[in-house]
């Protein structure tokens, strides 16, 4: 490197975090004086578990030395997670050292990337789909290759065919997010048994990024990958941000073979040492009363998906693809074609956020991504009320 | 990738985390009854200032969700971290927007790796040196180029001769940790100077881990290496860690330049999206009253490493290098060679925990890391008392 040559190096490649994007022109409009609505990021909007809080206010009563815990995670809460995973995913293998505590499901993906990667390697993934992956496979010097997820009778689909035709001798791993980001598709069992027999057979790790697992709307249910047969390959990444309200909390985990634990703590240790001890105790005390918890979040969930749902048909500017799971849900624009364009336009004639399609790869495109988990109903009205007021003016595109 | 490959990919070239070994084997002695005292993390074994831990109460009573905050802090956390940079660390350029809050120094080293090299690149750093710097560089596709610290005069040397020879096409960043791990060596300000303008010169990027900070021993105090004119390519890596007693909230920062910080947030928002609010509050609370727990910190860390000298110098069997600041301490073995074997003696056979040299690279080999933060004088003394009784049997090196 000569003075010349410029400063910044792989990051260059990437763009900008879009929820980052659609906060700061959230934020200007706020500044300006306006009651933003965020239809933007994927939370859960309720208080977390109170059983999570009361765990971490007995850390802070307990006195004493804030040291790190072991790098793995605290033992407690490793076997509690085991417990979880065995008795609400069906996971049979799980056991407290098939569990890494990780500082977030991202950072669980991150782990297990660079575990399981050398530079140059390929990963497959399904677009549109979850942005922080593709960004974190660039980092690392690996390649994301995208399979499309078509839309067959309303639904987004995990295709195992388009899979297969993407495999190369790069290959490492197929990446699954289901629900799906941002597509709150759910990968149904025979196609999770498809697309681990395809990975097994083509000696492929099995990535199921399972952070929205619990959150799924009846009848579907969840299946995680770890559950079905021959799964040793495959590693389920969790987290209590969303089905536990515990965002900011920043604490996942990863779950997978003895050799990619061992090796995804080489990556935690030098990365962020171990999951925040706070944070793991606030875990812990959500999973005291996990059930409870879940069915209220989901009772409430389902609430909102299905008055955004009723509020878009008012507006009539989008076709909505109701959700299988998750927190948010994808809707085509109709009378317009540029999302990122509309998406600006809603902030700054509505008040109201929401993501662009095209921050989730360009099969997003022509998409907006709406975000119900984070309001309550009442407010999901009003912004779509104010949106199909400031779009009024909007044709319908095949008149225009 | 065929089945017949490995599973495991670029981490299998690094060994394991060598604090996470020496835990395993305390664990195991302390599961059989042993009352082992750790002289091996680099804690500061005080309680948390009161007012971090008051912040983070008023956290949880507020009640409401908690969500993520802005990916790169809270902007009343990087204000106050601007104000500490400005005022303890004599960092004028420090403003809110210089500031990313991250999950730990480590974090904050990976953010900038990531982001100022591509695969391939070099890196310099001092050895005997941290082990998680040099697995982050493996990690990032990248090469680290270990230049030795000399022990001249009683003090490990940070040279810029030997730095300037280690230079090449392909090197992006000189990286200082001072006080040093394991060293406890301070960079005084002429060798800063010296390592500022040799990068400024050959277009290279200064990073300056500053992890240990404010806790240096008098009459040496720590200079920030962006304390010096023209440190506009100068990224400082900070952390609550220790100086507060915060290890395990896992909070850190980063300062430098707007375009470090921007592409340092790409990193951020893949691996953790933001570091944990409540560890936000933390430090927040803990910047509120910090000179008076720096002031508290620093005359026990005094105390506790006198202790530690006066203790070594009883029991005869290293030479210790008095450290000019940090939580520990090098000592070279006097009557064996092998510190992998002592350390792992001195567990089972005296009941305490050290880090052999070696962990922190071949230049460590034949020394081991003895942590005083972490334990009170009488502790202290309690440990050399049963390392002199354990190893009564080693004869001077001189007499085998």
């Amino acid at each position: 490197m000569t003075p010349n040559t410029p400063w910044i190096g792989r990051t260059s490649a990437l763009s900008f975090p879009p929820i980052a994007d659609v906060n700061r022109l959230a934020a200007e409009a706020e500044a300006a004086g306006v009651d933003v609505i965020s239809l933007g990021q994927a939370l859960l909007g309720l208080p977390p578990p109170e059983t999570a809080l009361a765990a971490v206010r007995r850390y802070l009563d307990a006195g004493g030395s804030h040291g790190y815990s072991p790098d793995p995670g605290l033992p407690t809460l490793r076997e509690a997670i085991a417990d979880h995973l065995r008795r609400r995913k069906r996971i049979p293998g799980a056991t407290a050292s098939s569990v890494l505590v990780t500082c977030g499901a991202n950072q669980a993906f991150l782990n297990t990337l660079l575990a399981i990667t050398h530079p140059g390697d390929e990963m497959i993934t399904f677009g549109p789909g979850y942005f922080d992956h593709d960004f974190a496979v660039s980092l690392a010097g690996c390649r994301g290759v995208e399979v499309g997820m078509p839309l067959v009778d309303g639904r987004f689909r995990f295709e195992p065919d388009a899979v297969a035709a993407a495999i190369t001798p790069r290959t490492r791993a197929v990446v699954v997010v289901s629900p799906g980001n941002p597509t709150g598709a759910v990968a149904d069992r025979a196609t999770l048994l498809a697309l681990l027999d395809l990975c097994r057979s083509r000696g492929l790790w099995l990535v199921s990024d399972e952070t929205y697992d619990l959150l799924t709307f009846a009848p579907v249910e969840h299946v995680s990958a770890a559950s079905l047969p021959g799964a040793e390959r495959v590693v389920v990444l969790g987290s209590f941000s969303k089905v536990f309200a515990l965002a900011g909390w920043r604490i996942g985990y990863l779950h997978g073979a003895p050799d990619l634990v061992s090796e995804a703590l080489k990556v935690q240790d030098a990365a962020v040492v171990c999951a925040p001890v706070a944070s793991q105790h606030a875990a812990l005390g959500a999973l005291s009363d996990a059930d409870a918890f879940v069915a209220r979040a989901r009772a409430e969930l389902t609430a909102r998906r299905d008055a955004l749902l009723e509020a878009l048909a008012a507006w009539g500017g989008v076709e909505p693809v109701a959700p299988e799971g998750s927190t948010f849900l994808m809707a085509r624009l109709l009378h317009r074609t540029d999302d990122v364009d509309l998406a600006f336009d809603l902030v700054r004639r509505a008040g109201v956020a929401t993501v662009p399609g095209t921050a989730f790869g360009p099969r997003g495109a022509g998409w907006l991504r709406f975000s119900f988990g984070n309001q309550p109903p009442a407010r999901i009205r009003e912004a779509l009320d104010r949106i199909r007021i400031a779009c009024a003016g909007d044709a319908p595109r095949s008149a225009s």
